[in-house]
């Protein structure tokens, strides 16, 4: 979907005018109050759920979350998957001609926040007719994202379902960050984020920061069960810099592919969204005033073994809804695969959705206030 | 002291001639019995403790360990600081001119493992006429060499001093490893480890293999502490890839100064000694078994908030040890520090080491039975 309108961002910039790439999937019903918004983390897209005709699987990123019959179940909810802006997979992003230079905006394309992200997708509602959401939904930076709309459109959003994310990163995650920013920027063939000319691609910075990501998606415990110190096809040591365990080989192999389809200039402003959220920030720190206006009710998630963003992340989420008397659900899973455990089958993970969702289908078509679309963030 | 005897390494190459740079501190008493064994971990050298002319602070690494008065006081004991063949600061490394070519080493210098480093420093002490250590003592790869030692020259070991160390790598500590030498090998400046001849150096790659290490030597708690998500001299997000935060400024600078200094093979060889090292390989795994030889005393310590090798890691040679029936002193020190406490001020810390050390004075000239110099490892 095109937007002509301009959409100021938070750094100031302006887009004058950008598209959304989404996918929907079930039907929108009479009174329009099934729909659910799934948003995105990371390296994922619109795409999620099903599968593109010349599919040999499903290729959607979620699609053990979202479909017929699954814990968020089309047959009864309208899902929108809507692919963010700076993304490399069909919204407007840095690889896409610039109306001012009439080349690709590169590294010109400005610093997008989640919150940006919000107001871009509110607009898309805004055209689609769905003035409140059944819920909005993510797992990880996905999960900021819903986090941010029960903040700032607090009437537009019923449930409100946050999974493996946290209301601000710490210093370690920003270090993370700001290791793969850095492998980015300083690879040669990045050329100031203008690669797109030179017929280059800063290969070598993608993968190293895919590797580091990695790492932390992955629990220690888990790595050790699936890798510990196994060698790659070998009984012995090579006593050289090419590959001797398989974990070494796992992780070059996930950074290779990665380097081939990602976009190092959306990767830069990825990491920069997760940076910034901080939805206390305004409000002195507190977390509790920051969350003072929501409306919704709230499904937390998180994972015992994840590192990246623990459950004493989600656990502030929680104090802080609690303190506010909202209604808040919170469900810490203990499970082995750390962060990527949201994106994984686990049954009572799934179960627990899946209980939540049903009773978000019993609400459907409970008289709600009138509501008036197109708020302004 | 130059070694004119060849000396072969675990993976099958041969050092024809090498050099070791050393460093002394007090005196080795008559029955030569005082002396101590300092082993250096990654970036560290035989610079063990305190200043060379021209220096305005204490320049050793462990200055606040080692010295008159210091828990291991040199006023007692003759301490041994040895580098490292491979190492940038001395002894025969990838810089230096490979006899065979007549040009710098660079990638042809062969790795070298923990034990080949022990093997190296015991003709240094078949040199100094030391045919037993008081304590050979380390902290993290320093450790792992002490644990060799007590290992593969059991009746030169009285007491061997383990601080923040591993009896192995995970699969995690493997990985990050991986991360920094990628990072390095696809540094086009790099070269194919040749960038001697080239006038450069790998210098985002080694900035970029530091700063990842850096997060690992720092708790997650001790990073929030100090950096938490402090802006850099600014109120406000920059909404840019410079400088936001504070632990942005703390890590680049870390990688830049690194990046000054240490030099790219070596990093490569000193990771994959780090990988490699795991002395229960040669018996199925089995830890107890590989420690069934040893005959010092032995002095563990972990820091509660180490997540690069967590106490568990210390807990498993203590293990292992009791169930050899050895003599085994563990010290759990909570400490915030992370990895990094062992180098550190702490007085719970430096106190156990003191009273240890107290212990082994106290031994210092105790009969021993007669032990012959220079024996194969």
């Amino acid at each position: 979907m095109r937007f002509a309108q301009p959409l100021t961002l938070q750094g100031g910039a302006t887009l004058a005018d950008y598209t959304l790439v989404y996918e929907t999937y079930g039907t929108l019903n009479a009174d329009r109050s099934n729909a659910v918004l799934v948003c995105h983390a990371l390296n994922a897209s619109h795409h999620v759920a099903g599968m593109y005709p010349g599919d040999k699987k499903p290729t959607g990123w979620w699609d053990n979350m979202v479909g017929p019959g699954k814990p968020v179940d089309t047959d009864r909810f309208f899902v929108i998957g809507v692919n963010n802006l700076g993304s490399c997979f069909g919204s407007t992003g840095p690889m896409h001609f610039n109306p001012a230079t009439g080349k690709p905006y590169g590294a010109a394309f400005p610093v997008v926040t989640v919150e940006d992200w919000v107001n871009a997708q509110a607009r898309l509602a805004d055209q689609l007719g769905i003035a409140q959401f059944a819920a909005v939904m993510g797992g990880s930076l996905g999960g900021m994202q819903a986090l941010a709309w029960s903040i700032m459109y607090p009437e537009r959003v019923r449930h409100c379902v946050v999974i493996a994310s946290t209301p601000r990163l710490s210093a370690q995650n920003i270090a993370f960050n700001d290791v793969a920013r850095q492998a980015i920027l300083s690879d040669p063939d990045y050329h100031g984020g203008d690669f797109y000319e030179h017929g280059v691609v800063p290969r070598n910075g993608l993968r190293v920061a895919r590797m580091v990501g990695h790492i932390t998606y992955l629990s220690n415990d888990d790595m050790a069960a699936k890798f510990g110190r196994k060698l790659r096809n070998a009984d012995d040591y090579k006593f050289g810099f090419g590959i001797d365990f398989e974990i070494e080989s796992y992780l070059r192999y996930q950074g290779d592919k990665f380097s081939e389809y990602f976009d190092a200039n959306t990767y830069l402003l990825i990491t920069k969204a997760l940076d910034y959220f901080d939805p206390a920030r305004a409000f002195g720190g507190d977390l509790t005033a920051a969350l003072a206006g929501t409306q919704a009710e709230f499904f937390i998630a998180s994972f015992s073994t994840d590192w990246r963003f623990a459950p004493e992340c989600s656990r502030e989420i929680v104090q802080a809804l609690v303190s506010n008397r909202r209604r808040v659900t919170y469900a810490e899973i203990d499970a082995p695969h750390g962060h990527d455990a949201f994106l994984l089958e686990d049954a009572r993970y799934m179960n627990m959705v899946r209980a939540y969702y049903e009773r978000i289908a019993a609400g459907i078509g409970a008289a709600a206030a009138p509501i008036s679309l197109g708020r302004a963030a």
